[in-house]
């Protein structure tokens, strides 16, 4: 069988050999046959031209589909141009959730547009889930939950299910409520399809899920997902009503866009940047970043300037500093991204943050000590100058220990501030690195030479 | 209901006071109430003290479950005291994918020992997973399939199934096969539950799902686990013959890891370190990362090296030195990252790479000519002297547009050598944007004042 089918990699290839050869029929062809979620990586995989010309070659009714599956940068791209009628028309058939992600990205006339264009009832859906901002439960979650009351035996409930064309993809239990909606607990299709079917619901449901509430950050939700390996979950209202249900899909892209985010702003850089934005789109907060760092270079640069008698009497020191600053930034980087992932991850808290800073000092002074006395050997040998090893070795522990202060406390504050401590961590880390290397080593020098 | 459920979290907080105030006994109780998923991540939140004292409150029989859940580093340390029978009696009910793991973890005499005390059939359905390194297919893949034959009714397949007492976690599908075991098509418990029973498996079945090959690596099961939204899949042989399948639990690890890699590896550490992590741990890999860093140090500072003379008649250029260098690092690293992440999510290749690159040098050709104005106009002030305005710009032009050609460039070579752009990236490029910043400022500044 295996060796018979194409992989889905294999027909990408075919496409992209179809298109540089211009033969578009084919392409055209190729690129509908493709599941929505391979259309999307091909259309992040390509450059701007390229990605219109696809874009265009994509059938109408796989748009929404599609749509659905790309980042926000590049859905905000495509919705650019659409009008109510067009996007109206590509949300047929999607799930609430990402419908309404598609409409929020939209300025709100055309949402207003798009909305009233629908039925009453897809309105009052969309608008429960749109009530909530995508980044808490209520804005991850669908509607489509098929529920059920605990006195029905499963033989009423087997025949129920059968009365139904489809059931919603992800339904891995049906959703027990009583009669005023609220939630009760779970009925596996795993339980109904192995019990006997004289049995009641009440007997067979399992009680000791706890529903999500629907206000729960998104990062909570993914969590809670992870440690119960759940593939769907109920959400309810603060009186415990049903709301709608979570599934492992969306989840899966808020655990992907969480680990995304640290490494991309720890960079300056948008976590759902597009890796293929041109050039107008893409450059701008890298200017901005690369702005913030000229500022800070430029508050270490004045520190050097305090020093410039010295730096004329023993130019030595100008050569060796960069060393200096350079293991301070390095040493607390490594703690800063400890730090920035253990609290992403719901790690750290008040009762061993403590423990943490501790540990993370020792290094920084273990490390210290054992490459301070690495460096004065090399400064020593390399200008023949015994004191100018010392001071640099002293130098350094003073950095590397601070680095690890500094490191560790950075996040601490910031995520106590609620300011995310990925995105200006850094550039606070190195200004202070900085900062200290040169004024610890200049200083020391200048007491040293003078 | 849900304001009268303890949440996960305030049981996680009651846990942490009955801890804290001494009440063991509570503790215990609590601790053994709650998830394994819960508790694991309690034992990674914790200190290694108060993480031993956790450990030894769990209930031996709930073991194998947590030590599932937890992370590689993690596992290692509390595998490490344990003998084979310990072993043996915590693999208990624990996936194959999760007791190979914990088995491959251990010294090579521990596993053969735990293996020769199974049953021949527990232990050839365990060879057949440890057979694979644990970063393909194979080695995530469990062999608790539900197989059924293309011929039956949808009927007899109910009565299949019901005649087994539990259905394994997170099968949303059974899995249809012909009688050399070879993989047909897949039926979802879904259309089993809503078709007509009379119906035949092989009309309801659904054959365009392409099974995953045994030696595909993780994170292109993960991919395609991501595009296709999928709860579970096949694997097979070459032949096509069934070998088990993947679950999303066990994907949503690979994405987590997958994404953790470059963050960690970028500042040095390891992908699973453990937070926590005594300093015995933590320290020697960063230890070894500072000295390599160091090593690169040096390299910059002989460069400089070569211009004490120039340094010692202007002054201000050892003041100024390192904004060139660090706008460089900067500029870099943001290129790096994209790049990284690119290649990381397979979405760079061979036909757009050229295309990104030339983005990346059009972005580093920009904000050198924005910046290097503002420092220009900035280095010409503070020192009175137009010249060396002139000099910085032109350094921080060639600086810059050099970042970006490393930043893309690195990435891209490294990838195609198969070494992980994260690891060492980064070293790298700030080694080039050190030596190009400080020998295209000072050299210019040689060639104007000499």
């Amino acid at each position: 069988m295996a060796q018979n089918q194409t992989t889905s990699r294999q027909k990408l290839d075919k496409l992209s050999d179809a298109l540089n050869s211009g033969t578009l029929v084919d392409a055209r062809r190729m690129l509908n046959g493709l599941a929505p979620g391979d259309v999307a990586h091909l259309l992040e995989s390509s450059s701007p031209k390229f990605r219109h010309i696809l874009w265009q070659m994509v059938d109408i009714e796989r748009e929404g589909e599609i749509l659905g599956e790309l980042g926000d940068d590049l859905q905000a791209q495509f919705l650019e141009d659409m009008d109510a009628a067009e996007v109206k028309m590509l949300t047929v058939g999607l799930e609430d959730d990402d419908i309404a992600d598609i409409l929020q990205q939209l300025p709100g006339h055309v949402t207003r547009e798009v909305l009233s264009a629908m039925d009453q009832q897809d309105r009052s859906r969309l608008e429960r889930v749109m009530h909530y901002p995508d980044d808490v439960a209520g804005g991850l979650m669908n509607t489509d939950t098929i529920t059920i009351r605990a006195r029905l035996t499963l033989d009423v409930v087997l025949r129920y299910l059968r009365r139904h064309d489809t059931i919603p993809e992800m339904t891995d239990n049906l959703i027990v409520v009583n009669r005023s909606d609220q939630f009760i607990g779970l009925l596996s299709l795993r339980t109904l399809l192995v019990s006997d079917p004289a049995t009641s619901v009440r007997e067979m449901m399992s009680t000791d899920v706890e529903p999500i509430p629907v206000d729960m950050p998104d990062t909570e939700v993914a969590r809670l997902f992870e440690r119960n390996d759940w593939v769907s979950a109920p959400v309810v209202d603060g009186n415990g009503k049903l709301m709608g249900r979570i599934t492992i899909d969306d989840v899966v892209d808020v655990i992907r866009e969480d680990a995304d985010r640290s490494l991309m702003s720890m960079a300056g850089l948008d976590e759902d940047a597009d890796t293929f934005a041109p050039l107008a789109r893409a450059a701008p907060r890298r200017t901005v970043w690369l702005g913030i760092n000229l500022l800070t270079a430029f508050i270490a640069s004045s520190f050097i300037n305090l020093f410039q008698d010295t730096i004329e009497k023993v130019v030595a020191l100008a050569v060796l500093m960069p060393i200096v600053a350079s293991m301070g930034g390095v040493a607390g980087t490594q703690t800063l991204t400890l730090m920035v992932r253990g609290i992403a991850m719901g790690q750290v808290q008040r009762n061993n943050e403590f423990w943490l800073i501790n540990r993370e000092l020792s290094i920084g002074l273990l490390n210290g000590l054992l490459w301070a006395s690495v460096v004065a050997v090399a400064a020593s040998l390399w200008f023949n100058d015994w004191q100018l090893g010392v001071i640099i070795a002293a130098a350094m522990i003073i950095n590397l220990v601070t680095a690890a202060l500094t490191g560790a406390l950075i996040p601490l504050l910031m995520s106590r501030a609620h300011i995310d401590p990925a995105i200006a961590g850094g550039v606070v880390l190195t200004t202070v690195t900085d900062v200290v290397g040169f004024v610890s080593f200049l200083g020391l020098a200048t007491l040293f030479y003078a």
